[in-house]
């Protein structure tokens, strides 16, 4: 049995079994209290706080990697829209101090108002809450196994 | 006197005395109603509508333009802090049918929740709310005149 291969997530370890998407500078992870299905994050395999931090390349990267998961998110999920945010530092709201932009799919009716989705991701009221209760391992696993074979389906179309 | 030139977003024409930034595929945009001091959009100069339809070069393009124009806000505005967001499609938020992302320079305590800010992009109670005053040609032509000579300065720092 070979060893876990872990990324980090600022100070967080993230197993390979959440990880369904990856390029030279970023991946796609799947969220551990995700605000709505297919909620995911796109992050930078450097562990910087900022997006000043990024090179020119990681910046690229990652809008590249967010159009391309937004792609596959929104049609596996459904979704006729995506929310793309980046919290960047902690008077934006971001918990983690780690680059990572949110790819969310939206549907017509999904919060009262659109951008009530926001509050969702507040960290006293959504994400980070306490009292939302953290996916399984294995759901996260599955999660991230069906986004990689749909990724991969996706980019021979 | 010469005839005045104007960028088309989505629908509405944008008079060149609004524009602060210019790269190669995008152009950064002082704001008619911005939700708080140093809230600026950094649109494609090609009209579409979804991040999708976005070319690799394009897309490349506008998150360095995004990286720039967030450093340049940051610094002017005095904030510690960006939030950058693309409401990608209608039901995301998004109103202007023209690929755009806000960024906004943030301050700690600027919102009584950091993501009640996007309360304020909420199409029915912020940007697009007929109840805000929209600021005059030569209040948007100021800042616009501001921010680009501290885009110049920056980049030479």
């Amino acid at each position: 049995m070979s060893a876990l291969r872990f990324y980090s997530f600022g100070p967080h370890k993230i197993p390979e079994s959440q990880v369904f998407y990856r390029s030279k500078f970023c991946l796609g992870l799947v969220n551990l209290k995700p605000i709505t299905s297919g909620h995911v994050l796109v992050i930078t395999k450097r562990v910087v706080p900022r997006m000043r931090d990024l090179t020119e390349e990681e910046a690229e990267d990652m809008m590249i990697s967010a159009q391309k998961v937004g792609r596959v998110v929104e049609k596996f999920f459904k979704g006729t829209s995506l929310t793309m945010t980046i919290q960047d530092g902690p008077q934006a709201g971001q918990t983690v101090p780690h680059v990572h932009m949110h790819v969310i799919p939206r549907i017509k009716g999904d919060w009262a108002n659109n951008d009530d989705i926001y509050d969702a991701l507040d960290s006293k009221k959504g994400v980070d809450n306490d009292e939302r209760k953290p996916r399984t391992t294995e759901e996260m696993k599955q999660e991230a196994d069906q986004l990689s074979i749909f990724f991969d389906q996706y980019k021979e179309e």
